[in-house]
């Protein structure tokens, strides 16, 4: 639609063919048909996305996108726009919940700065700067198209990069005072919605706050009306760190990786990346189905289910973590659990004469 | 009610003295008031078991008790009642989910034998017989007063080991041919619900199976229409894999251990355990809710909210060890996440007016 917008890499299709001996392997596995519910699923969905009925180990990394947003100086959030460089500097120290949840499962976390207030100096900062603050929406769009098409090559060669180190399954999180409103603003935009079925208190508003808030989104949904393209809703309410995991996402799909999405706030990024291309969406594993009640929407549109309900609205990927032994008991039982034949178990009669 | 009764451990009081500390503790983490949702639940109930505001490490172990059912000859399930003991073969060479979960998680799977149709003579079986097989429900109560009292004692030696050992987790899995009809049949029972609302299919009865075994239930439900009272639900209803289990809830609760609850069966006996002494409950943790539809009216009559929603009907234990990464996760944000004041992060605004 425009010059400036990036280009899309091309997504390999899934390949169905696969579904039938993939599904006979899941059900020769000592258990009744279909024990192992949502699980089996998952099963599925990994060999589909890897191509082969082989389940490839899954090797993990986290990429935990920051960015700092203009609009965050309207008060749409109770926090200081400096808590994006305080947290920041958590992460990098350890402190942080995702932090905690990567060491627990022995998962690299890598921090990128796409644009932070205040710029952190240190060696294990990832540096993807689009500048020190998105603009600020109520008065111009968030971002301009250079910027959207850096940033959606950022994320590109970031997870190529990881795919060369031999990644296959990459998780996203993001950080930034301000996001949860760019969230409910893409989704709203996508989904033909009003603000008030996608507003969240974000990180912690208070009804007063909250009531602000809406007022201020609403505002710009009016403001914005004519807005409706995919790539044209992104430049205009989205966030720096939001559209470098758009492109992450994209580089991640068409090397056959597995992504690994989080809450609400990156969901509506899958949920933009998917209007790009609906292929995009079978290389997608929601993890966690956010206590922000505007989730609950894009979840639907996507025709997703979570692997986790745990009422968690924290983002920084922590949701994407938590699924990740999920996920690998999954990938277990596939490859390792024994067949009726292997282990010469009796299977369930088919006689119901016998019964 | 009876002398032959087995006589309950006392349980310790949980103090909630210490609940006003815990919730400072996980409030002071650098992360949104109450984002991290269930997990903070989960922590303060770690917290109080233990009775410390300090987490102690999980140091977890399963017991896998298993039983044959005298009632699997009426035809209530569509595997022979041989796949009791070739199950425990399999269990044996590691080929089952449950040892797959285990073996991903580090941790230990003990093996006991309650009582199945053909014994195996093999060091890793733990032998705790009361039979070859509970008798037939049709013709006489399950089990007698003495096989009751034996297995009950069986199950508390057996978690009093596990405690010694240094474990303070204990998740207990179960299998048995037969052992979905016991599990219907003590809830129904129990809750006070026709056999409609909590029979399941079991390990997989197809539709007209699934009819068979609902009359042959409800015949039960009719014939034992005098057993009220828990010990003679459990003697007249249960398995010997099933009282066995009874037993080791007590002594884990007795000596402040975690009770991981898998599934429908092993929450029947949760039930149960709790009408003996609602003191029990605080010790309980539910890890997943089953997709059989009767597991729903157990756990909202126990306010229990499982830890995962995956549609799986295992047994085994499986849901149990699915759960334990997302249990340990609870701990891990509570004790190793950084508080605001450790990493000089600003917290949010108090001041409405501020926003």
């Amino acid at each position: 639609m425009n010059h400036f917008t990036p280009e899309l890499p091309k997504l390999a299709h899934i390949n169905t063919d696969l579904l039938e001996q993939i599904q006979e392997k899941i059900d020769q596995k000592t258990k009744p048909i279909g024990s192992l519910g949502y699980l089996e699923d998952l099963a599925m969905q990994v060999c589909l996305i890897q191509g082969s009925i082989q389940a490839e180990d899954l090797n993990p990394s986290f990429l935990l996108f920051a960015g700092d947003h203009g609009l965050a100086q309207a008060g749409v959030s109770p926090y200081p726009q400096q808590v994006t460089t305080q947290m920041m500097l958590n992460f990098l120290r350890g402190g942080a919940a995702i932090n905690v949840f990567c060491k627990q499962h022995d998962v690299e976390l890598n921090l990128v700065d796409c644009g932070i207030l205040e710029k952190i100096d240190h060696p294990k900062i990832i540096s993807r700067r689009l500048g020190h603050t998105t603009k600020n929406m109520l008065h111009e769009p968030a971002m301009t198209w250079e910027q959207l098409r850096r940033g959606f090559t950022n994320g590109m060669e970031l997870a190529q990069n990881l795919h060369d180190s031999g990644v296959n399954t990459l998780g996203l999180g993001e950080m930034g005072i301000g996001n949860s409103s760019s969230a409910c603003l893409i989704s709203a935009k996508l989904l033909d919605r009003p603000i008030s079925e996608l507003i969240c208190a974000g990180a912690g508003c208070d009804s007063k706050a909250l009531i602000r808030k809406q007022q201020i989104l609403e505002e710009l949904a009016v403001k914005y009306a004519n807005v409706s393209q995919a790539w044209e809703i992104m430049r205009t309410f989205g966030g720096f760190e939001l559209v470098t995991a758009l492109g992450a996402m994209f580089t991640a799909a068409q090397n056959r990786m597995l992504i690994l999405v989080d809450g609400f706030i990156m969901s509506s990024v899958a949920l933009l990346a998917v209007r790009l291309d609906p292929q995009i969406r079978n290389y997608m594993i929601f993890c966690h189905e956010s206590a922000s009640k505007g989730h609950h929407w894009i979840l639907a549109e996507l025709h997703a289910r979570p692997i986790l309900q745990l009422d968690m609205r924290l983002g920084e990927g922590s949701g994407a973590a938590l699924a990740l032994p999920i996920l690998q008991s999954a990938m277990a039982f596939y490859r390792d659990m024994a067949s009726f034949a292997e282990a010469e178990v009796s299977k369930a009669s088919k006689e119901e004469s016998d019964v």
